[in-house]
């Protein structure tokens, strides 16, 4: 025993330090097909686990619909409905090709997405640019002429700038933005107000200078303006990248994803990357925007519990007390940080938390610590309607610690003879 | 003296109200000689209360004469001099005029202006534009080809483009701006990171839009990127009109002034509008950048602890615990914070600070407490040399009790019959 433990905390050391020598840098803006691995031209990404369509959480279902809608390839939702039914489009996890989806998470092929790249380990991750600060939003479980003009403006104005803008300006260092703005309180999950000026303030002069259709440049740094969300799929996929560089180490219990679906919570551990562990999604405590209550709620959703498995969001609460949540209470700010602490492997010296005089994040969660306290993650979190309203809240969730009975028996399992 | 008293709590209500109520707009840039009253054609402003030439601080010196050359009245610092001893220059401190100056101060008739008006109380204010982050500048008592230079800078592009985006917008609104970043981090004197953040944000749409030569609104943008202490020069405007908008109200013994020349802090009072009140300007504790030490620190210097006045800076300290002098150590800044809490009438609800649970920053200064307390107001500041190096470290002063105390003295003068 005492061997197999030395190479667990061995291995979970390494995967922590992969975790927090990562740099996220954005270098590109593509079409989800061109640039995701294993992604089908009749295939739809969703956020969380692999989900049958039956079982699958009405607003994702709502989505996928306007996807392929969107795509072309149904003129209503009811023929998309057909069209899944019949198995001529597939569906698959955002995960599982290198990419991660806010909320129901769903990307079709020719969507723009942003590329960011692991500037440290090669790896790269992918996710839709922000879509809007309008409460009806496809990535929300929305869909209505609104939802698709909005839509079409990311890919005719808002893609093509960011393109020339990232091409004209190299690659953009979220690690130092995320790093800056740990500082100015945001926790990179339900807070990017800071990350986004400070993403602002540098492409700006680049903006400026770009040879291009000024109106649609003038289109998009307004919008950035309008969006303190903005850079929230900056941060997720800078998360995604990240833990990825983390995963597949032999003998890793750190856990290098949670992920939603609104049906199921599914975490993956870096010693058995390819595998799944779902419990059941949960509820979502939060403040409900005017006319709307628990009732009206979809359960947990979406890939942007990334951020949380590196150590942002609600690991990095302490940083952002303002949050709905903690509404400026300081102490109660500080208590999430120190809960997450608890099952945590490190911190992250490259994230300091003011109000922890400087300390780095809690990063690298290791299931063993998980399943002796008690502890599950925490996860900031919009809330989405559950009849498509859109975004109908903000709030906190809690991963399900039968997710993690399974992984740990499935690890237990295939290092059974070194025990 | 219960009568007294209760004037005197009334009146100190009424002032502190009045710079809560204060909403501080950049409206306008002008020329000096153009906008601040009082101000002659051979006139120049500086920094802190009256002062003689042979008594004035050696870096407030060579910077008034460089203004001198810049303005063309002198080809060199010598004869810059020798004008200023026949006396056909004269000079005056720039919160005579209805202005303000960071450091040295000096401001001439022909130097671009940000016009800042109190939209509560229509009251005006002025300020340079911030010069630069380079060390060496003309407000920290430097001179030469490239303070020179950059002045030139400010005169022919940043200026314009400044008046022409403002021109553009109608106002912008820094209340709202200093309100956010009280929760990002700044304390609004010696950080500012946030709030240029958030001002970049603001003006970049605009600026995209503004009908003018590219480049140099690109050269303007790439500017205030690289300057986190632009937003410097706005908040201290800020301080200046709603200061003034307190200032002249029987009976109030709240602080309106708070000013240093590099030899004297002089102080001024609501009651007493137009008598300043002097102790020697102190010694300035704080990190010096490599190579110099506190021998080679000019004392006290700059109109910039308007903003301590009004509760910003050393004051809202508490929000900023990055600062230099408490270097992440967030007890010492809520103690800063606690301590100058003693010294005041009230808090600013407007301006929360995240780390008192969204408490307001301490606002109206009341000479009875300093005096009752002993407590002076402590001031956030850069520390410039005294040989004209330009700035040399960062760090944290004392007002003079003195000065509180020949106040005391007057105010009690003025109504001893009241007695």
């Amino acid at each position: 025993m005492t061997d197999l433990r030395t190479k667990i905390e061995k291995a979970n050391q390494e995967a922590t330090k992969r975790m927090i020598d990562s740099q996220p840098v954005w270098v590109d803006v593509r079409k989800a097909i061109d640039v995701c691995p294993g992604l089908k031209e009749n295939m739809i990404m969703h956020a969380g686990p692999p989900i049958s369509w039956d079982r699958m959480a009405p607003p994702q279902k709502n989505s996928l619909k306007g996807a392929i809608v969107y795509e072309g390839w149904a003129k209503t939702l009811e023929e998309a409905e057909r069209l899944v039914e019949s198995g001529k489009v597939e569906f698959s996890p955002c995960h599982e090709h290198d990419a991660v989806g806010s909320m129901c998470g769903v990307t079709s092929p020719s969507m723009p997405v942003l590329v960011v790249r692991n500037e440290t380990f090669g790896n790269q991750g992918y996710i839709l640019i922000y879509e809007t600060s309008e409460k009806e939003r496809l990535s929300f479980g929305s869909y209505g002429p609104r939802v698709l003009e909005n839509l079409a403006w990311i890919d005719e104005v808002a893609a093509p700038v960011l393109k020339a803008l990232v091409t004209k300006m190299g690659s953009v260092n979220l690690g130092n933005i995320i790093s800056r703005a740990l500082t100015m309180g945001d926790e990179l999950h339900s807070r990017n107000t800071a990350a986004t000026a400070l993403f602002a303030i540098e492409i700006a002069p680049h903006l400026m200078e770009l040879n291009f259709d000024r109106a649609m440049v003038s289109q998009v740094i307004m919008f950035i303006q309008q969006c303190e969300q903005f850079f929230a799929h900056f941060s997720i996929v800078a998360g995604k990248v990240t833990a990825d560089a983390a995963a597949g180490i032999d003998y890793s219990t750190v856990v290098t994803t949670i992920s939603r679906n609104g049906t199921e919570v599914g975490i993956r551990i870096s010693d058995l990357p390819a595998q799944w562990f779902t419990g059941p999604a949960g509820h979502i405590k939060g403040l409900f925007f005017s006319g709307y209550t628990q009732d009206d709620a979809q359960l947990d959703m979406g890939d942007s519990a990334i951020t949380e498995t590196v150590g942002l969001g609600a690991f990095a609460h302490a940083a952002s007390p303002a949050l709905a949540l903690t509404k400026g209470n300081v102490d109660m700010a500080l208590a999430y940080t120190n809960e997450m602490q608890e099952i945590c492997v490190g911190n992250n010296p490259n994230y300091g938390i003011p109000a922890l005089g400087g300390k780095g994040t809690p990063v690298g969660i290791d299931l063993r610590k998980v399943l002796d306290t008690g502890i599950t993650p925490g996860i900031n979190m919009g809330i989405a309607g559950k009849r498509g309203e859109g975004q109908i809240g903000v709030g906190n969730s809690q991963a399900p610690l039968e997710a993690f009975r399974k992984a740990l028996l499935a690890f237990r399992d295939k290092y059974a003879a070194e025990k």
